[in-house]
């Protein structure tokens, strides 16, 4: 549910909490960043004894200061924090900021923070923080708490750029970037320990800022998971691109690995695969977050992956090339018909290919500007970079070559930037990056932004799975397979049989050749311990198959008892789960089968249930997607069964969630196109509730 | 050969020819360029007419100027350069520099930079360019070219980098970032059109050079790639590291390659081989060039790849963990021991895991040397990244750090260095970057940097192959399998067979199931055309698919010829092959086989030929080569079998490289140990001189 935080972020009235004449202390230096950024509210500094700081009147407490507060910002000793929330609710105090850290961040903190929930839940308080930096609301001039208003230092810009971080620290990096090169910002919020309003509530609120234009989120977990995919489709509708970094791949361990769909997905692909739901773009490096929030603050999005490269250096501009295409876009020559025209432009020993070259001689801004001009009224490209070197070139020369065309424009430099132009920098018309690498890898998350906004809205939720299973259901291969059957996953036909003779009595009935496996409770990787004997093709090998079964399973003290099914025929093999993660709940998986599944990790993820064509895309994102299609004379694979299963599991998985763990089929085989897909084997984890 | 650059690179004499009262003439800006360079040698104006440029005495000819000149600048029209290296050679100067453009790099201008060879080579003139924009020895202050000595920039400092590029735009925008940065350089030369001395050259030169630490190299091709290797190795014994990036891997940047400078752009992957065998760093990226060669210029390598991180800031340190461990390094845990040391500095709210957390609370310069000396005493790490934001750290504090320990040691800055730090960042004791990729990025580089000096000798070349091979190897089966099993590469047993009667008798000589293969002269995708039969269990299914063969050699006009062989037993399946590269001649690879070949390029290329040890430390190279090692139960495979056939088929790439062109083993079956490969196809390539 959105929550408005106007109060919050547009106060009228503001009172600070450990503001005092100790001129150090955290709470002046909170009141002193309030008015050195010219509040225009009211202020009041809260102090036991004082009776003035910083020539404002204090007050004793929140509960004697004038009525119609809307933020406090705290800054006493943690242990005094929830009295001080208590007054916020009594004196009927919307929201606060806590500066204070010591709660959930550090060890024998979390009692305190929980205490502190409670209290500003029963006092009706909103609160940001604990171990928050507070906010800075640049477009209104607000900047309430420790460091938000870079006191000493240069302020940012105003613009469009909104800035929410879980870390204070890297918040104010992120805010110090834009700041050296004159990228405009509209707010920045330190969110801290998140033990009430959370990054996400921060996101939305920064979508619905007329003044925001672009968001960068660094994120170290979500909290409120459950909204991060509705706020992201929320951002995407309204034009905003959300651009996160989440930290710490390593996050969510201490959940018991069973199963080989457990230990494939790891909880990092999980982020992906929900930012992706949500339609955000995830970046790993802070450089790369800001050359993309640069970019896309000029409000231009590339509607696809075709790129032109403008360029006086011909080294350069192979360079360039080179990188962009390693990253996935494509530089297709220019037609006949368009080299023809850019030939008016570009000299004889130039190139009127892709890269378009002007060479170094040939350089004047106004053959740059036509030759864009060209280019983008071609309408062969999505995307223009200009090779113009920072070193002679004027703000209005590179204005008049963002004039000349209405595509997303990125200007690169093989020459750093003047030091008189690097303060300027990220208020070029045409943004610019000073490496190929980086070009290639803004214009590819650029052109990602731009798909995911014309990705068609995700269309029904599949059928409903009745909620049946229980955690028996993972106790023996025929409970897992009948439970499975119910949701419309049936296996390949299979008998459990107990003695040698319903064994052949299995296999003649199926028709050989047979597979004959053990079946022992818990078990799942039933090769490593000699369990499957596969293409057994008469009474004979039958009778040998399950005497080494039984064997096996003598000596794993289990009962004679095994699964005979007929060979499956051939067809590629691939493996299609399901886990609950810890974060976002049910997730389902498919990835390659079969020997290269353990060498090759080649899986896509999907936050459940999904519907079959978000499956279907799910599936044709695979590396080995090439190998459905049928090459060298093979038929073409039956997707769109396999995009069922996935689609049936992925509704299975959500309608079994307090029940079941994880879920793994494995092998799937696919076969010809028409056949379908046959699940051969199968594997249950019960949940086992120890979070 | 080595060349003696000497005279070129600390003449004591310099004509410049074009010099004149033309203030813009390209020559004159090449003297102007030598005399406010402090040039100390002798300076010779040449002009036909001028008696006098730039108050020196001016000569009409080079042979008009007094003897004994070092080096001749060289800046007339290009159909005059020819005349003027005569005039060089006349006058015994042994060194030309040729800035003129329009030679090989412009359509049309192949011809007179042929003429240009041919008359430098009559002459005794060894020439740099054309096309190049001269060279700059900052060490011993000759600044002789166009651009070289920065005119109205500021000069760099005087350091340890040699920069050599072939293109001259690319090279100066590395010398601006080393400027801009304050890092120290020795050298830079632009290497223009190579029509004769080469980048290859310079890099030897810089090797030898005293003042010369790390070499960075730009290349859209290589010239003189036979000594490549050598010139590497040699760099590696002398501690000295190569950086290189290599332009035009792409097909578009291939495109503007050529476009570019007419130079043909290998195949990439060969590249790599070849850096790789030379022990060169390659780097796809200026910034990876720049931060690597800053990082190194401290002439401290890493001796292997554990990382310990040592942070002020949690968020900071937990994304450079992640993406340090992402690029395949390792921040392992200090052990227990170190950990009770780490106590002593750290906060009890701070962290002694890895990364080392001070906290923001916790930082002072001499808790930070302390840890640094703490962890590299340990012995437990073969690197430090240190976060200390570059906000209020002095330069001493940092040398201070750096004083702390020997290991390599990296600074990492969430925040942009101040206006006022940043033309001294590359001067700082310890090298910095502001991103985590740039650091995990760097750390990667510099380990393997280290594990290439570390890098055995590679030993003996394997035994020599006998150059028996003709172009009519190539023509059939038969004869490329038989001239293979004279190389020591025998093929699994086979039996050309011309009827159906001889298929039978060939099926039961060899022992069923066998396989039955169409063999037409030049065809090598025989399943393409249906010519495959593969399991044929007994006589009446070999005949069927002699018939079928049969049909399908009418259908193409060829005679009815097939292979019968047996079929081979199962095991991991491999594709050996050898090509010649118009580079680096004879290449060896060895890749993943089966169906996923197709779609997951996991290939190891090796310059040929190399010998058995050479060939093993390629197959684990794959990304397949767990499956060698035999999982769930499947024995391990005869990865040495498969290093003699890699090892043989190299030397027989290279004794057969005037006849043979390409040679593919596919499959090769690696059996388990001990049992050897079967090599179970093969064709030939002749080789077509149209180059």
């Amino acid at each position: 549910m959105t929550i408005d935080l106007d109060r919050l972020l547009r106060p009228r009235s503001i009172a600070v909490v450990g503001a005092s004449q100790n001129p150090t202390a955290l709470g002046t230096n909170a009141l002193a960043t309030l008015m050195s950024y010219d509040y225009t509210g009211d202020l009041y500094p809260i102090h036991p004894t004082h009776a003035e700081v910083k020539g404002l009147r204090a007050y004793p407490s929140v509960r004697d200061a004038p009525a119609g507060i809307d933020l406090v910002v705290v800054a006493v000793a943690a242990p005094r924090v929830a009295g001080v929330i208590e007054d916020c609710g009594a004196a009927g105090v919307p929201f606060a900021v806590v500066l204070t850290s010591g709660f959930g961040e550090v060890s024998g903190g979390a009692a305190l923070q929980a205490d502190l929930v409670e209290v500003a839940r029963r006092s009706g308080v909103r609160l940001v923080g604990p171990n928050s930096l507070g906010f800075l609301n640049q477009s209104d001039g607000v900047a309430a708490g420790f460091g938000v208003g870079m006191p000493g230092r240069s302020r940012p810009q105003t613009g469009g750029l909104a800035i929410v971080s879980q870390s204070g620290g890297m918040g104010l990096s992120i805010l110090n970037r834009a700041t050296l090169s004159g990228l405009g910002v509209s707010s920045f919020v330190s969110t801290g320990n998140e033990a009430d309003l959370t990054l996400v509530d921060f996101v939305e609120d920064a979508i619905d800022d007329p003044n925001t234009k672009v968001i960068v989120a660094y994120a170290e977990t979500i909290r409120g998971a459950d909204r991060l995919v509705e706020v992201g489709r929320r951002a995407a509708r309204a034009g905003k691109p959300v651009i996160i970094a989440k930290i710490g791949a390593t996050e969510a361990g201490g959940r018991a690995v069973q199963s080989h769909t457990g230990s494939m997905a790891g909880a990092d692909l999980v982020f992906d695969a929900a930012f992706r739901a949500a339609g955000m773009v995830r970046v790993h490096d802070i450089e790369d977050m800001f050359d993309l929030a640069t970019f896309l603050l000029r409000g231009r999005v590339p509607a696809g992956n075709r790129v032109a490269v403008v360029t006086q250096s011909g080294g350069g501009g192979a360079w360039l090339a080179d990188t962009i295409e390693r990253a996935g876009m494509v530089l297709a020559p220019a037609s006949e018909e368009l080299r023809a025209q850019l030939k008016a432009f570009v000299p004889d020993f130039g190139s009127v290919l892709n890269p378009v070259d002007l060479t170094a001689s040939g350089i004047s801004v106004e053959a740059f500007a036509s030759v864009v001009k060209t280019l983008s009224d071609s309408g062969e490209y999505d995307a223009i970079v200009v090779l113009m070197p920072l070193l002679d070139v004027s703000e209005e020369s590179i204005a008049s070559i963002a004039a000349a065309t209405t595509l997303p424009i990125l200007g690169f430099s093989h020459w750093l930037p003047t030091p008189a132009l690097r303060p300027r920098l990220g208020a070029l018309e045409v943004p610019y990056v000073t490496s190929p690498a980086r070009a290639a890898r803004v214009l590819a998350a650029a052109a990602r932004v731009g798909e995911a906004w014309r990705a068609p809205e995700p269309g029904p939720r599949p059928e409903p799975v009745p909620a049946t299973a229980t955690p028996a259901a993972a106790a023996s291969d025929a409970a897992t397979f009948e439970l499975l059957a119910s949701a419309g996953l049936p296996l390949a036909p299979w008998r459990q049989v107990t003695s040698s003779a319903e064994a052949v009595t299995a296999a003649q009935d199926l028709g050989f050749p047979v597979a004959l496996k053990l079946s022992a409770d818990g078990l799942i990787h039933k090769s490593d311990v000699g369990g499957v004997h596969l293409g057994l093709s008469d009474t004979d090998a039958v009778g040998a198959a399950w005497e080494a079964v039984a064997a096996v399973a003598d000596g794993m003290g289990v009962p004679h008892r095994a699964i005979v099914q007929p060979m499956a025929p051939s067809g590629v093999e691939v493996i299609v789960g399901c886990t609950l993660d810890l974060i976002f709940g049910p997730v389902v998986m498919v990835g390659a089968g079969g020997i290269y599944a353990e060498v090759v990790r080649d899986v896509a993820l999907r936050l459940a249930p999904i519907n079959e064509t978000e499956a279907l895309a799910m599936v044709r994102e695979l590396n080995i997607a090439p190998l459905f299609a049928g090459a060298r004379g093979k038929p073409a694979a039956d997707v769109e069964a396999l995009a069922t299963v996935v689609s049936r599991l992925s509704a299975a998985a959500v309608a079994w969630q307090d029940s079941i763990a994880e879920i793994d089929l494995n092998p799937v085989i696919v076969l010809p196109h028409g056949q379908g897909v046959r699940l051969v084997d199968a594997a249950l984890v019960a949940r086992v509730d120890n979070r």
